[in-house]
């Protein structure tokens, strides 16, 4: 038989099993490459959208039989390539597993399957009172199976942990076509291995998630208190959030932007953001005692140097906010970029950012940098020319600099996008060797023939 | 050469390099057999009193290449049989390290090696305004390294979670004695797999922890409210949990006492408790709206059926509070008992609690119950007559009959103690088969001879 005719039988096998969730057209299968990164996918053989957790367990011991690589996608907001798709591979969605199937408020608990949108999760959990915390920038678009393959972080993280905090169980279709039920609906567990933790992160390389129980939290029913202060410099901003984050408060969300994010937003549109300072940090306290925490916030705000502090509530409050959600609209509307994803203790914040300065210089390139300031989780952002390979390839050059300094201040490469196929090297240079080899137990332990998601993520 | 001779080379060599570490003294040995479980110990070959992280190095190198079985302990406080000796084994002790490396307020992080004692690392971190959360019942004398192997709960746990949800990072020695690093300091990172959760709560199976990064939280600087309830039923205590859990306040403490505890206590030490009620609800809030976080807790009792509610602040709600603490020492003080350790999701405790009294009625025997209300996690407590092998197998039995019922309810056999020794058996109740099988592959991909407490926990 030629290739071709071997690739149609063998396809027809699996449209046998799959049916009209079987796609093999050339524009379906392109639809399906890539994800929402600089990385390239290639060209599979078939794309199946799963409507079932039997459509997955079909698929895996499809391809295990014939040894397919298989990518795993949701919505495709990746910003890691995690998702790209390998030629004559075959792409998994779950994007069509999009059921809530049950908010339980008496145990705070949400039963969705993969595909569902986590806006959309929290949506149905707002209307009993309940929040589901983890809010990564894509949440109105991404899949819950998404955040939990690459443990998506956000900005209502510092006060409520990532995604592997808010996952109480799952159910995950191994290499083989097992099915399996991790974790349950009890608040302490602990019988067994973390079997759950195993799969939060593992980037579709040990298994595919296909549905999750989920932990909410009551929904703060108070208006947050918002604030937004500017800086002289960018140690002072990051002397101020040493002194928050020391404090005894926790706030909402602490978020931070730099000069060039401050001039690039303003040049989007204008916020009131202060052009003359070198930074700004964006806060929200919650809670009836807002007012004694925000207290507490502005003296090390002001001890730290900051020069121009306001707050808000209500309506004004959400617009001082609303700043740094323009950062990613701004950034797209510049041009081209290359976004990194370091997280350093927050206390090493401002050493951080000293040295992503120092990349930028030392290679003469624009890096702006916002970020997740009460996490230590800093987005820099390389302004491309173009998004030429050259072009990608300097810059991804540019971004293991930056990785290799918040690996030195006890840092980690990535905070919250995961490791996908952009970061892979990265990881080796963070980890001992002992415990690389520890990770590659773990792969080979749940994917002996190595179909899922290969050379990506460890 | 005879079995005592070879036993004796053996040794030599592990001696060699251990130097007063390795204890082999028939006496060493027998302190070192047990837990404070019913599980009995076997006879161990020595004891190493581990000191630094390359005697356990040098230990699990040795009993690898020998296929030596390992039990590692702490302060054997477990009550599971977890770290129980094997006959002709070694058992590697960790409660020699105890140091308290570092806490730092900025990053809100400890680390310290596996041997501290839980309550030494909480008042270090009370020193800067810092809490480690955790406060499973042992805390005073139980060590950190222990909590972690069995992934301890506590009071505190309704609030903050249990021991995984506090632990950042580990230094772990594998079977083959390599070391590995797993975690960090950083509030997020999703760089390779959760390792860290792996260990957690593995018993002891996977590697030996030698050392840990933990998290600490705000220590809540204003006096707890303190409140106390009675109840008609169980079904009434029942009903207030499910209403209180369901409600936007989240106690940081919510324990209860059903009728036969009661009774234990009140002649044990009186302490005010209504001695004509089916049990009490007894929790702590804290916060500057505990006032209103009161009203709230009280209505959904009252809705529910409670009969006399208390509250107090200061040393008069510590007192009201001291009841729930004295249900050990009352139990010592009755006779010999069984201790069970199920969760089920907090609006299933009052059916949990009817499926307890069935099986006491069916059996015939005495068990009170008291626990965890807020996380659903419940110790029936089976008084025994003696400690004779028949009786401790009975109570084997009602217990492993009090689990499968916790099992029907959405339940866990295991809360907060383990699977340790003595509810092996359960595991597989709990779990089906391909979830088993998977458990399975991660023992055999990190301990693939075998050697670390072998035959429990999974």
């Amino acid at each position: 038989m030629s290739d071709r005719k071997m690739r149609d039988a063998t396809l027809a096998e699996l449209s046998d099993l799959l049916g009209d969730r079987l796609l093999t057209s050339a524009e379906s299968c392109l639809d399906y490459a890539g994800d929402a990164s600089p990385a390239s996918g290639g060209r599979p053989l078939a794309v199946v959208e799963a409507r079932t957790v039997e459509d997955v367990s079909a698929a895996l011991k499809w391809a295990s039989a014939r040894q397919v690589p298989v990518s795993v996608r949701g919505a495709g907001t990746g910003l890691a390539g995690g998702a790209c798709a390998y030629d004559g591979g075959l792409v998994i969605s779950l994007a069509g597993m999009t059921a809530i199937r049950e908010i339980d408020p008496a145990d705070r608990i949400a039963v969705v399957e993969a595909g569902a949108i986590t806006a959309d999760i929290d949506r149905a959990a707002a209307e009993v009172g309940l929040m589901y915390a983890p809010d990564p920038a894509s949440y109105a678009t991404s899949t819950i199976g998404g955040n939990i393959a690459t443990n998506a972080g956000g900005l209502r993280c510092v006060r409520y942990g990532v995604t592997r905090d808010s996952v109480a169980g799952l159910e995950v279709v191994l290499a083989d076509g097992s099915v399996i039920t991790t974790g349950g609906r009890t608040r302490k567990n602990t019988a067994g291995y973390d079997l759950t933790g195993v799969f939060v992160g593992s980037e579709g390389t040990l298994g595919v998630v296909t549905a999750a129980i989920l932990r909410l939290v009551p929904r703060p029913v108070d208006e947050p208190l918002t604030f937004r202060a500017s800086f002289p410099s960018m140690d002072a901003l990051g002397g101020a959030v040493s002194g928050i984050m020391g404090s005894p408060v926790t706030p909402l969300v602490l978020e931070f932007m730099d000069a060039a994010t401050i001039d690039m937003v303003e040049s989007y549109r204008p916020a009131g953001l202060d052009r003359s300072s070198a930074g700004v940090l964006l806060g929200q306290l919650t809670g009836v005692d807002a007012e004694e925490q925000f207290a507490v916030v502005e003296t090390a705000m002001v001890a730290a140097g900051a020069r121009k502090v306001e707050r808000a509530s209500g309506e004004r409050g959400e617009e001082l906010l609303a700043a740094r959600r323009l950062v990613t609209a701004a950034a797209t509307a510049r041009g081209p970029e290359y976004v990194c994803d370091v997280a350093v203790p927050p206390s090493r914040l401002a050493e951080m950012l000293e040295q992503v300065a120092a990349v930028a210089g030392r290679n003469g390139v624009p890096i702006s940098v916002a970020g997740h300031a009460g996490d230590g989780n800093l987005h820099p952002s390389i302004a491309l020319p173009d998004t030429s390979v050259e072009t990608l390839d300097g810059a991804e050059r540019i971004s293991d600099e930056i990785a290799v300094a918040a690996i030195a201040l006890g840092g980690t490469v990535t905070g919250e996008h995961g490791i996908g196929s952009l970061k892979l090297g990265l990881l080796a240079r963070q980890l001992d060797e002992p415990t690389m080899a520890a990770h590659r137990r773990l792969k080979a332990a749940f994917d002996p023939l190595g179909i899922l998601t290969p050379g990506r993520a460890v």
